[in-house]
């Protein structure tokens, strides 16, 4: 409620007990629209629907961010490290405020389907005619050109975009924590403090001391727990699957001319492939789930049924493969249409390539500007990749990448059981 | 995924660590669409502007309670006290599970706005043509009138409803626990391993052994610094005042043949005080928020207004006063109007005789069936109404209610602050 | 192993995550005999026969202390408040650390029985011939004496006495969450850091902000729930009887000219009642309980037994009693007399005002200074008691003063039972 | 307090929160004065001067390995399956209780020194005259040898002994859950609850679910960062080689008749190689500690030292060194003669290859029966060892082991360094 900064702010916070505001530019960021919209965007998607505790929105993550960005730099200015550039405090702060500000409902889900890029919006966010913009501008002209380089990665100074963008950047250091606190599972948990300790700023890089080596490995082994354990698991690729094929069947019916009974302008405008920025800060996962109320309703029965079995958690099957095998897929394919199943909406098969997995990964092919890897300084001040140094981070980084999984509707596919081939029935178990 | 229980399934759960359905009946009602639905009402309203992790689901807390009560009667079972009537296992457990599938989007201040009620709701849920219903009914036909009756408090076994609804049952310590969790605050810890050990059936009703008198003090201790740390919150208030006036004022407009740009039918037919269970279940905290999202286009200026605060978090600011004193609050209202704001919705007072207050409360006059209060069984099974024993919940029961604040927008009353007589001035600090 | 302090020291510390050093004098006064000796006298004394992980020493207690007293210093600083005479710095560092360094094995019931004070031995430490000494003068000629009226209590800046020794100081502020987690109850749990935001010096106090009063309420509620649930437990309160038995035997032997085929120097003149600094820096537990185990093969049955009893864990057992009647007592102890057994040493009660009971005393007749109340400071700078403004605190100050509890071992009274009058023997339940 | 069990006792642990016992058998062997020595003896040895909470003792973590136990047959029995033999409950419980029953004080450095196995001992306390022995035989005549015999491995009924002992046992999972508590890092922790729902009786052997796999992951992770951080810690060996040097140099003034001030029986005989089980329960850490006490005091100048040392814990100085080169150690040696420092008792080097390195090893060699590996149950029936299934563990299991360290009293060789030669000088750093 206050205005000025007369004494610092703190927030509430679950996993780091308190959350401190000491500038008014950061204040005032997190007051504004655009920021307050985070609330109403879950951090985790649907995960929820696999760790019903999984609620939490990226308005708690965001602040987060922010809290172990301040931590560190703090550290830094109370050490009087030379290679930190102080007059850089504003800028980092209000970058790992803001980094995750472009983020839409359902983010991954919808970037898949309809191509969008949430750091774009991000930076369009920064730069357009918003809330935030005009906070920035008003703390510093340059500041939004500023934030959003460093977000973009082409940030003059390497050192502020490595404090918010490597491999142990603040953003996974909470998320993982904020992750592991509100799914409920014990494998997210490492050291924050120690590792916030042996943090150095060092020519133009966040570098670790050698001694907190093991406690780097201890967050890279629960990044690699938390991948396996949380993000990958196969429940919430189900209600992501799900959730592709509602706004795949809603798009093509949306272009040959379907009449929707009702179709927000923002829904409509992403369809359309025309969002603007004003659209894009409207839509949210209320309105995604609102949509999909309504959906329900429709008279198209593909899209009916899919909304209805996303709202009621009447998600698809899963059972694994051996390996990806175009041959029986295709004859996957031919039966379901056979019993009357669209295969681009009722079948899946996630390979492990999609996966985003990224525990260490020193030699990104991912596209985009790489993550920096983590770097050991020793007492002689010499710099090491930390796996030629760690055994066990070696191993994680090389760890084969998942399962192949086939997804469908098993109550319908059931229903036909008997007007499946043999070889099909026995790869369900039917 | 299983649709039988041929083993005993787990839900991870942050607060309980692992909840476990042992029964296909309460594995099919998780399963329901309407049990699901709570996945999209938050456990606390409007808290979560307040406490930013209090974003947890009624779906959560549900489980919780569930799980509590399963471990009482386990606890009962396991020692075969013969007071427990063993063949209200499942019933109990049904009602512990759905005794909140009747609430609706931020339900307190709802119910206040319209005169509804969520136990109302709850019993034409489990009673009403419903997956709910079926599933019950599938078990025992005469589950859905049993179940319903425990949560009405008319059940024949008194010591089942004491179970689900009294002054210490599995619903309040489920939600102390979850909210004290989700908010991060420290308050609302207590053993509930020691509780669940002390709880004895007891002639019809669920006592206290004396020896865990301690046990009981600790938790309404939790309990009353929750009230006074989390509950009554003025931020809380404070945004649940914006949103009862966005409903009081949609109301009034439709009331008034306003023609509004978007309402979809739940909303309509709430206004019309017409809702049918369907249109209920349709209600959810998506649905109210996507309307505020399009009501911030709405031509009433007011409406819009309000619906930009909510959204935006840009709350009424308050006051404390020393006492309600109706000539002040009268001038206040005349002064407002001068200024150009409608003191209907843009000035509230809270008086503490409006807080749901019972932290402990042997002597209820809330209106509805009282909460049976805690009884503790000596070793010669004397029983004692706690507060006969311990000065400390005597105490705590007496605490006076709370203070009155003014609720008000600041920077639309400050722009007029020259306006404002010296004395109105005086009071709002200006 | 660092003798400078080119980079601040971390402890690992279970309750406070880290403790942190970052003066030399803290480290070398760490590094000190007389403090190291501290891991030899357990925090909770004979506590971990009740509760057994409550085996944790004064050290750890010690370093909690300093740390909680270096965040409340360090809070002041940054804010730069005007009242805390920053000069003070190490001289409240150095209290809090030392407070402690004068306790004794089993401190409270050798107290009992020998009329030692742990003050006057910490004074003894801090101004006699020991390694704390040197440090103390290295760093500053008066600083021995500083730090010793610190704990003393007349200190000239009472500000510093009030951080040290006050109804919420840091030592209270420690043991509290220590205790709670090595004992593994729920009770203790308080919000610290809160607490540390709302504390402020002024004139001469350390004073809490009105709007931290709940957190306030909070800790007396914890400490309440730790005096009744922990340091009263009745099963505590039996191994320091069996403990002050012993004593009182020995001393009693001793000065009867018993022959001891085991008697340590130090104990020696602890009978004499003639200990110097150097033989009760010798005292620890770890003696203690050496002499006892040889003791057990003493030839005086009472001593051997009373030291098996303590050993093995074979305590009194305790029954409640109404009220303390002396004829009753009377009759017991003859009785005891008849079936052979020395009531001196077979025999108790506790007796409620016994109890060193002050979860929140503002009117304390303990003798000795009183420790100074806690004072709510509000926005209009006005200082209040906080127990006028909290009833809760009001009645935790007032709530009755424990149960009468008679202790004796058991199994050698059931070998007399029948020669017990039938009015002993219904009391005792035989 | 109680003799007979009409109702399950619960200890308050910290760990496991609650310690739940049913069986009198389980009572009463708590209660025997060989078990309740236990509590004499630190669960961690030394620890406690690196880690200054790891103060707990073998007596809470053998009260939390039973309980492990208890929960692991507890499951097994409420899913009935047909591979455990009900039969063997108490055994099973009465090893999980007591296999540590053997240990005395600093038991791994003592060993070393003296050649002694806590095992043995174990095995003599069950069979010999004791409390427990008495206990158990009175339970069942056969007890004492089957509970001593699946200590020993040797017991018929294999899955018995695979429960207390193999690469995942109740043994380890309770001290890494435990150490880590105490000391107050954060790596020991795994989800213990989710690793006992994995496991399953089959064929003679305890398994593990495949489904489980990760968790079971995660658990060896902790293991891995335990053994680097807290149980291989350089300062804990720092103090261990400080302890084994006392008692080398005791021994070594033992046989060559001087004679000590104060020497008690059970030590003297140690010293002969002659303890019976009576002397051996009546060594302890409190007789350990006083001995170095009185040792102080001693006129051998270089025991003397040792003690001072240990209590006041001025441990020696380490160094890394790139490999064991026995031409430098000479060197070194030679040196610290010349400076006047006997190389045996001031001179160590730690070479990993000592270090009982075993995070997950399938083909030990370390002597004694294999701790039996970790087997995954797929649902086709089939087992296969872990490590063929997880490249994470296959790495842990070949990670290096541990670096080479030189130990040494610094100040003393300080004093001297000019007579140093340089390469000595230069690699000590001075």
């Amino acid at each position: 409620m206050l205005r000025g900064l007369s004494e610092e702010k703190v927030f509430k916070d679950p996993v780091h007990h308190s959350v401190f505001i000491q500038d008014p530019t950061i204040w005032k960021l997190i007051d504004t629209p655009e920021f307050q919209r985070l609330r109403r965007i879950r951090q985790l998607g649907t995960s929820y629907m696999t760790f019903h505790g999984a609620e939490h929105s990226r308005f708690s993550h965001s602040l987060g961010v922010y809290e172990i960005t301040r931590k560190i730099i703090s550290q830094f200015e109370r050490n009087g490290y030379p290679d930190w550039p102080q007059e850089e405090r504003l800028v980092s702060l209000c970058a790992a405020l803001l980094h995750d500000v472009g983020h839409g409902p359902f983010s991954h889900s919808l970037e898949q389907v309809f191509g969008t890029h949430h750091e774009k919006w991000t930076c369009e966010i920064l730069l357009g005619d918003t809330g935030i913009n005009r906070v920035l501008r008003e703390a510093d002209p340059s500041l939004p050109e500023r934030v959003s380089s460093v977000i973009c990665k082409t940030y003059g100074q390497p050192i502020v975009v490595s404090l918010v963008s490597s491999q142990m950047d603040a953003d996974r250091m909470d998320y993982l924590l904020r992750d592991s606190y509100f799914t409920g599972v014990h494998y997210g948990t490492f050291d924050l403090d120690r590792i916030l300790r042996v943090l150095r700023p060092y020519k133009g890089k966040i570098v670790v001391k050698e001694t907190g080596m093991h406690a780097v490995e201890a967050y890279l082994m629960s990044r690699y727990q938390m991948y396996w354990q949380v993000y990958f698991h196969p429940v919430t690729r189900s209600s992501e699957i799900v959730l592709r094929s509602i706004f795949k069947r809603a798009r093509i019916l949306y272009r040959s001319d379907y009449r929707f009974e009702f179709l927000l302008p923002p829904l409509r405008r992403l369809f359309d492939g025309e969002l603007t920025v004003g659209d894009y800060l409207e839509l949210d996962e209320a309105m995604v789930q609102t949509s999909f109320g309504r959906w329900t309703g429709e008279k198209d029965p593909i899209l009916s049924d899919l909304c209805k079995r996303f709202l009621n958690r009447q998600l698809y099957k899963y059972i694994p493969m051996e390996h990806r095998d175009e041959t029986t897929l295709s004859e996957f394919r031919r039966q379901w249409r056979e019993i009357g199943l669209d295969p681009d909406y009722y079948l899946e098969v996630d390979t492990p390539t999609d996966l985003p997995y990224d525990v260490y990964d020193t030699d990104s092919d991912q596209g985009g500007p790489e993550k920096p890897p983590i770097l050991l300084l020793d007492d002689k001040e010499r710099l090491t990749e930390i796996s030629e140094k760690s055994e066990i981070i070696r191993s994680i980084a090389k760890v084969q990448r998942g399962k192949y999984h086939i997804y469908y509707p098993e109550e319908l596919v059931q229903e036909h059981a008997d007007r499946l081939s043999p070889d099909i029935r026995k790869l369900l178990y039917l």
